[in-house]
């Protein structure tokens, strides 16, 4: 394999520096998926943590780094899950951290953000928008700029998790595919990177909305694809710009990046809650997407799909699942 | 202490015994509950693995023992857990596994039974007739019956949940107290005997519907009261007829034995799901309604529940947790 941006030895040594809450994660068998997407289904949980995504992963190494130089300002766009990983990194630390969002970010997100005690600021606009308004945070007030995907602690952190299903495949009967969701990039480069580098073998698919697909157009035009707008419930991977350096990692080390509809992934998100007992937001359905959208792909492999995230509002949770919410249940305050 | 039935030795050395996907399951601060629960919570995560439960873990020891002396059969009753767990186990072992269910049993927890290979027959009446039905097949057959609770390797499974509960206190702030669902007594005694040997500080609670008392009005009467009848949600722990033997190391090990009603129980659900984004079983929701009970015994205290399954009916489930389901997710097959 050609170099990535990425080094196998720093991915192992940043497990020291990572909170063990985010690390060795579950990777099982969900067998009452099986008969349903006609292959075998691992899922690799990147919820059961104190944010609820992958993210604390990366903000670990993000926030230890920085802590090192003493107390620090760090601002970042997200649209949730990294603001409020690094909020939570930082909060112990000694680091005063300002989240930029979409004034359309998810509610549940922008909630755990404020309650970690991170700076907030919404903008108009999408979460382009955001990145415009946290880099010109960044120049203004002299403060370190996150930026997902770019900085090489978000692919290292995430690249970790490669480095656990690569361990851990002498546990269940051997996988030979990954789905992982693709949005800014850092989860699919990181993990990636290190299955190409120890497991060869397993095909890396990711995969992205059909309605917010850049990076995919990119992946597959071998240059960057802008797009003028973004659609899906998947906020989590909503981008229209992706980076250069990011996409020359990708077309490294990834076999595939497929496009699935909306629709697809709300059967996704259903399939998980009611053969999995698991909720989750929609990007981390993706990859129950892709194998709904092309059964015969799959038939009879073992596929593992990485669930990155269950941060999602509750109301419009129950409205893409196809369950009613009562009123009562209606009632929490929105921004 | 004065010893119980169980070792900490033979619990170490049953970890090299388990699937791995039954062990290290995560333990993990749940910062949203606080402010909710007015004291620090933290989840000990058992639903993220093949048989949803943490069942599994014992099931491996019976089943691993039971297969070294060649193919073989094993006959339990169940409410469904431990049923599903025991089938798992011996899937790949040659073991041959009937499991006995009240009619009444939990769908989703009987359909995983007979999707597992395993013969499952349904009598009349609660557990307390399935026990009595697992007896008679053990009796007429030859089996080994496999009796929850009593039998030492149920509560060595569960056991080593506290043997990670010990080891992983380092990774979060020290917790003072770990609240337990007790049924037949396996997970209490199991947990309580490792906690009260290594961390003997903590606090160990168990909780049981009101419903379903009889273990917890044994353990203050000291001395087996058995109930006329159960009725609660939480089928799990719904037993009437509690064990001697297991009893006795209860005495030895349990802090505190509550009784929690319904509406608490339920609402302990609600707060999982909206919270925390974790779907569980009644049972799984004990330690959360103990707290909503008693607000002022645990505030500002940092507090482990077990979350100790989540195989659930869904159309239960959004009953509930207070979300009604639409008639096409709810045209799913009952027994």
């Amino acid at each position: 394999m050609r170099p990535t941006r990425l080094d196998t030895a720093r991915i192992r040594a940043a497990r020291q520096v990572i909170d063990p809450a985010f690390l060795d994660t579950p990777l099982y068998r969900c067998d009452a998926l099986d008969p349903v997407l006609g292959c075998a289904v691992s899922v690799k949980l990147e919820t059961a943590n104190p944010v609820r995504s992958f993210k604390g992963r990366g903000t670990e190494l993000v926030a230890s780094r920085l802590a090192d130089h003493g107390p620090g300002a760090v601002v970042c766009a997200s649209a949730g899950n990294l603001g409020q990983a690094l909020a939570w990194s930082a909060r112990d630390r000694g680091l005063d951290v300002t989240v930029v969002a979409s004034r359309f970010a998810t509610a549940a997100k922008v909630d755990r953000i404020r309650a970690l005690g991170a700076r907030l600021e919404l903008v108009d606009g999408d979460h382009e928008a955001a990145r415009e308004r946290a880099a010109a945070i960044a120049r203004h007030d002299g403060s370190r700029l996150l930026e997902d995907s770019l900085d090489i602690e978000t692919c290292e952190g995430a690249a970790t998790i490669g480095l656990e299903l690569v361990a851990q495949q002498t546990a269940v009967p051997a996988y030979d595919a990954v789905l992982i969701a693709l949005g800014g990039g850092a989860l699919a480069t990181g993990v990636g990177h290190v299955l190409k580098a120890l497991a060869p073998g397993v095909e890396v698919i990711c995969v992205q909305p059909r309605g917010a697909p850049a990076l995919t157009l990119s992946w597959r035009a071998r240059r960057v694809v802008s797009t003028e707008s973004a659609d899906t419930i998947a906020d989590g991977v909503a981008g229209r710009h992706p980076i250069p350096a990011v996409l020359d990692d990708l077309l490294l080390v990834a076999d595939d990046a497929v496009l699935v509809e909306e629709s697809s992934i709300t059967a996704g998100m259903r399939l998980l809650l009611h053969h999995a007992g698991l909720v989750v937001e929609p990007s981390a359905a993706l990859g129950i997407a892709a194998i709904l959208e092309d059964r015969d792909r799959f038939a009879g492999r073992h596929v593992v799909t990485i669930v990155c995230g269950s941060n999602v509002d509750m109301t419009a949770y129950h409205r893409w699942t196809g369950t009613a919410l009562t009123p009562r249940q209606d009632a929490r305050p929105r921004l």
